[in-house]
Parts: C-alpha cells; sequence; structure tokens
C-alpha cells in the first residue's frame, strides 16, 4: 500500500476514512490545522478552485476535500520534503484527481498560477516573526514556525493576488498578530469579514484566532462566538468533537 | 442638598459613596461606562492628567476620582443639556476640585487644550455610524449614540493630538468597529496595546470590546481574557460583582 519512512506514521483524521502520513521530525499538524479547514468549509462554495499556502504535509487540503465541495485545490508548500509528503499523502488517500501539491516559495506564485483564479484561500502560516538571524534555516520545524522564507505580509499580498474578486482568505494565527493582520489585509484590499477566537477553556484568554477577509469587501466584520477547545481539563468541548467529526 | 427637575433621579453609584443624577430623557449610563473606567484604571498613574470624551452626565470622571490616583480630570461634553448634568454631578460628589466639565464638540478642543498634555484619554463614544440624514439631530439621546456630531476618527485624530508620547487612549466600543478602531489608530500614531472582549454570557458572542492604544508605543497588542457579564441568568459574574465594587 504505502512504504513509509524512518520517523513517518500513519494517523487516522476520523474523517471520511482520511488518513495522513507524519514523521516526526517535521511540523506535524496540530488543533490549528483542523480549526483552519473547518472554519473556511462555511465560505467554501461547490465547484471553488482552493489554494492552500504553507500546506505542509498537506493537512488541510485533504480534510477539505471531506469537508467542502471544492472542485480542486492546490497546495504550496515551499519545503521539498514537506512537498513530497503532501504529495505521498494526496496519493495514499487516492485524492490525486483532487488537490495537486506545487514546491515553491509562495512569493514565486505567479510562475504557477493566474491572477484572480482563486475563490479561495487557505493558510496556516509560521505564527512566529523572524526576530533576527538566530535561527537554523535549515531545520524544517523552525521554518514552519518562522517567517522566516515568507513574512505575513507575503502571505497576504500574493493571496490579494491570486484571490477572485470577492474570493476568500482565511487564516488562522495569534492574537498578538491581529492588528498586524487588520492593517495588511486592508492594505491589500482584502476586507475582514470574519473573526474567531480560540480559548483553550471558557475562562482563559484566547490563543488563536481565526479570521476571513474578502478580497474587494465591504467594511463588515462580524465577531463569531468564542471556540473552547475544552469543556474541562482533559474534555473536549462538543463543538471539537463536532468539528473532529467524532459526534 | 441639590434640587432635582423633572425626569432626574438619583443613582447610588455604590463606590466611595459617589452618586449620579440622572435624567430618564437624556442618555443614562449603562455597564459600558463601568467597564470603561474599570479598564482604563490600570494605565492611570498616579498623578495623572485625564480627559474623558464624550462624557456625558459625568459617569466616568467621577467614577475614575474613586478607582484612580489622577490627579485631575476633564470631561469634554458637545451636548449643553448633558454638561450642565455632568457639572451638577461634579458639584453634588463634592468633586470640584478634580474635575472640571467642558461643554464644546470635541473637534474644538484646540479652543481648550494644548497638544500633547494629557496622560489618559478615555472615551465611551457613540457607537453607531452616522448612515445618512434620518436622524433628529436635536435628539440627545440619537445624538450619544450615533456618529452625528462626531466621528470615531475625530475621536481618535484629536486623542492623538492631546495625547503625551505614550499616553493611553482607552476606548469601549462594539466589535464589528474593531477592524476600524486599529485602522484609525494605526493611522493616527496611537499603537493598540491592550484589547479585551466583554461577552454577555461565556457561550455568547462578545458583544463590547475594551481597547486601548499607546501614542507612539511600539507595535504589541495584548489580548486579555474574556470579561463575562453574568455567571447565570440574571447573575452578574465575580468579576462584574468586584468591578462594581459589590464584594
Amino acid at each position: 500500500m504505502v512504504t513509509l519512512k524512518e520517523n513517518e506514521r500513519i494517523d487516522d483524521l476520523q474523517l471520511n476514512g482520511l488518513r495522513l502520513i507524519q514523521n516526526s521530525e517535521m511540523f506535524c499538524f496540530g488543533v490549528d490545522a483542523v480549526l483552519l479547514a473547518d472554519y473556511a468549509k462555511a465560505s467554501i462554495k461547490k465547484g471553488a478552485k482552493v489554494l492552500d499556502l504553507c500546506c505542509g504535509n498537506g493537512i488541510v487540503p485533504i480534510l477539505l476535500t471531506a469537508k467542502s465541495k471544492a472542485e480542486f485545490i492546490y497546495g504550496l508548500e515551499v519545503q521539498t520534503e514537506s512537498a513530497k509528503l503532501a504529495e505521498k499523502n494526496v496519493v495514499f488517500n487516492g485524492l490525486d484527481e483532487k488537490i495537486k501539491i506545487i514546491c515553491d516559495n509562495l512569493k514565486n506564485s505567479e510562475l504557477h498560477f493566474k491572477k484572480a483564479v482563486f475563490d479561495n484561500i487557505t493558510c496556516n502560516p509560521p505564527y512566529k516573526e523572524n526576530g533576527g538571524g538566530l535561527k537554523n534555516t535549515s531545520d524544517s520545524i523552525m521554518i514552519a514556525r518562522h517567517e522566516i522564507l515568507c513574512t505575513l505580509e507575503d502571505i497576504i499580498r500574493v493571496s490579494s493576488q491570486l484571490l477572485k474578486p470577492t474570493g476568500k482568505l482565511t487564516l488562522i494565527h495569534r492574537p498578538e498578530r491581529l492588528a498586524d493582520i487588520i492593517i495588511l489585509m486592508k492594505k491589500y484590499k482584502i476586507e475582514p469579514k470574519r473573526l474567531r477566537f480560540v480559548h483553550p477553556k471558557y475562562e482563559k484568554t484566547a490563543t488563536m484566532i481565526l479570521i476571513e477577509g474578502s478580497r474587494g469587501g465591504r467594511p463588515k466584520l462580524v465577531l463569531d462566538p468564542p471556540l473552547y477547545i475544552y469543556k474541562s481539563d482533559g474534555v473536549y468541548s462538543d463543538e471539537i468533537d463536532q468539528i473532529y467529526g467524532r459526534i
């Protein structure tokens, strides 16, 4: 069926029989990828053309084949090993007619795509700003986490070029970047439209934000109800169980 | 002691014996004014010079005399009747050496104040954008609620002129204006630094935001834990009881 390399394992995505090969030496998907796919699905119409930037091992495109009726999903990933693993996951799940993985820096996206061709773009970007020259840029986990090879501004600028008018950009990020995201979306004519805060528990400060903007949309930001990961220690909230497809 | 006009009543503020005369025909203070004063107090240092824009009947300056060690607090209010009531409240509480009420449009603030003189500015502004010419501009409640005589941009622009470097602007507003507030703060060199969402209950979408920016500050927006008004139907949360000084 599939040959696993050293450090590779197969995880059951508990959704339509989908499974994901992950490599413990590389960036493994977390709840953020699952939340992103779930938040984006509300805006992905039947027949949509979707692009997932910074797609890593392919988790978001793969989830979106089950959570949406998108016609086709591209995944763009700068790291060769991650992109290879994403391709392997596409083939492993029999999704090669629904997903295509491209390995390149998103700053080169004009080499692969025409302008204004996507209905939806999703991205679970590197969260951390690049604070200087301290990081080891050959470390794949470091690249997945830090703005080393692309910045938040790159992601939003490129998305604005690639989205159709009224096309949606959906991001998951950290609350401390909220102001930057809003400023950059406005700068590149993507109007913030939906915002949801993700809290570990209801009494805790939000640790993630889901935000969606519409290219050329009219200003109106709607706040969604808070999303709580746990309802008590170690017990997922009902909504998280729903998102993971467990109930 | 005090002569009440028709429609005036005295409310006990349950804080240091403070009381407030309100007029049921005019805009009466709500939980938002109390939350604003409480959120702002963390940034009001001993000896601070404070300005409350759109001060209405004077609730925020009066609360701040108890909640902070500000040296002096100005209240600016465009509506003559509200400003008179605010003055009456200042005298009624024996605070005429701590608070001065000025009646004018905040767009004329340069007639009253030099630039860069305040440590803190607070504002519980009109929440609703002025959608056109439908409103009765002689209606004092309408003016308190809609951006008829001043806009959000006026408030932030004037605050930027009046704040000292690193002086703080603290606002309470609606979540749907969050993007506008962040954009305008950045435009006028007030860096958003603290943000708190106020939810009616923990499962409900936030209905108010508390946001504070620092004039000329460095970019770093810190999200505070959510504030819940009620812990169950009709029962205030412990934090609201603390803010109101009931426990």
